[in-house]
């Protein structure tokens, strides 16, 4: 059991940062005192933890003075500047935006991937939580890869608007409002066009590639977590009109004959995973079976018959807990029981 | 030029069936009298036609003597009871219904993908137009497919509520309605589960090889359409919260290299494909563009660096149009010219 520490969640109030909260009373995570931190902009705002209301400060020099532990989630530029910051206060820092994701010097870490890169924590003295859809993905995949080797995987990933942040989330509650009411919605501003009853082929911004940005942060990010650095993976990323859950499908072919039963055994006794596969009952994954869970749903198992040793599923997870919040304390939680 | 014809259309009052009125009227279709026809539930109803309000009737025995051509815009067993009796009276008959898709007898045709196979109508005299996913991916690959030889393709399909009828369409509003206010929504009845804010990885009933109806009809479809009886093509195909509009997210690996210039040029010389591919300046198919449109938008266009001769690229159309009341007219102006 690990002490009691002294944490610091700077983001708290933006989805995943209020996520986190959350999570961290619900998981029973070891907080001896509880400091929330945000811009200028937040300060005074009041959120509950264990009954209490705590009141969120400006980030600000000295502000992870004292702490043991502080969670990111904030933006990228944020979190790039802070980080060493608050590891030179002496805290250790679990970063949930994508700043160090691709980093070497840093580990990307999915518990129920590769818990032991946990331990090359002290090189930065971070650890980092990856992307929703690579947190997807490695879990779904893992026990695939494990099995029968992944020979190739072309995966179309449909994200939720919170995977664009909370602006994002009011974007599609006022569009919809609007649409509803026979009004023609203002554009944006968190997505790049109206997302109510629409579908945007575009997260992230465009490489010369012509992938998005979390396209390519997906590939990048599942290789690192799998240990396949020459795995060969397609990804498209969509976002969708639903407020919570990203979900994949994805087409895998691997090294070896496993076929579907094989591949549903292998998924079932795999950690963090909930095989949710009887089509016929109508038992498949969904996002609103998802939300507030911190597995990854995973179902539609079938052989595809299209390419060899060919298998198809979906998968499904909540993007602000398993895809950030819930992976950022379980990470936290492997620190502090073998580090701090 | 042809010559004016006495058209019937029967399933005149569900989604595809009024969108067919419009279409007529819209492409300047030559017809000399229409008469709609529809269950005996919809019998009074009035539909708008070149400015005359059009009074549905009840189809029964004798309904379609006396036409030279009869849309079958109904269900699949309406249709497959009243084809062969709309023929006896003498009708050359375009089904919309997924009754005679995989029929040999019976031509399927996307007329910018297949036009010459309108001539083998006479066989059973039906002309049968594919189901939208069908349509979509048809008339995107052709072109990559005459360019340089379709070794394999994995296409997720997002499908909007109106491909499952207008008791759909109405499911997605009452269920948006009663959620922006707070309400739990009713299941049901006409898709499997709640579509607001949510996705439904299930398109039609499971089959022993875990693929759900439209899953393998899109396959068997475009394999007749591009014929090439052993395409390597694998779909998933989920139910989206959008009104209208169906999407693929495509990876396809082609026989020759191509790359994406080559294949931005064949796509933009190909009947039927509007190439929408800035992605730099937000510019790719959403369905919000496609709503209305005849053609199919492809964008997104880029090479799939995860395999060998690898291309992806995200296509959209207007399911009830081009996906079906569009093409259906499409065909009937073929058979006109030179058939009736």
């Amino acid at each position: 059991m690990a002490r009691p520490l002294k944490v610091a969640v700077l983001g708290a109030t933006g989805a995943v940062g209020t996520t986190l909260v959350q999570v961290l009373e619900e998981h029973d995570f070891p907080v001896e005192s509880l400091r929330l931190l945000a811009s200028a902009r937040s300060e005074g705002a009041e959120i509950d933890f264990r009954g209490d209301g705590l009141t969120v400060q400006a980030v600000k020099d000295g502000a992870f003075d004292g702490c043991d532990l502080a969670f990111l989630a904030a933006p990228e530029g944020v979190a790039r500047e802070w980080a060493p910051r608050a590891r030179a206060a002496g805290c250790a820092v679990v970063d949930v935006s994508p700043a160090f994701r691709l980093d070497l010097d840093v580990p990307l870490v999915v518990p129920e991937v590769n818990p032991q890169d946990v331990d090359l924590w002290k090189a930065r003295g971070i650890v980092a939580s990856p992307g929703p859809s690579a947190v997807l993905l490695a879990v779904a995949l893992k026990p695939l890869h494990d099995a029968a080797g992944l020979e190739h995987v072309a995966a179309t990933v449909l994200a939720s608007v919170s995977g664009a942040g909370q602006a994002a989330i009011e974007q599609l509650e006022r569009e919809g409002q609007d649409l509803m009411n026979g009004r023609e919605p203002e554009p944006g501003p968190a997505l790049p066009w109206r997302i109510a009853f629409n579908l945007v082929p575009q997260a992230g911004p465009f490489g010369p590639d012509g992938r998005a940005g979390e396209e390519a942060a997906v590939s990048a990010e599942a290789r690192r977590l799998l240990k396949d650095p020459d795995l060969r993976l397609s990804a498209t990323v969509v976002r969708v009109p639903l407020f919570y859950g990203h979900s994949a499908a994805a087409t895998v072919r691997t090294r070896r004959p496993l076929g579907p039963d094989a591949a549903r055994e292998a998924l079932r006794a795999a950690p963090g995973v909930k095989v949710v596969d009887d089509p016929a009952q109508k038992v498949y994954p969904m996002p609103m079976l998802a939300v507030n869970d911190d597995a990854v749903l995973v179902g539609r198992i079938r052989a595809d018959a299209s390419q060899e040793n060919g298998l198809a599923l979906f998968a499904v997870l909540d993007n602000l807990r398993k895809g950030a919040a819930s992976n950022a304390v379980q990470i936290a939680r492997l620190l502090a029981e073998r580090h701090l």
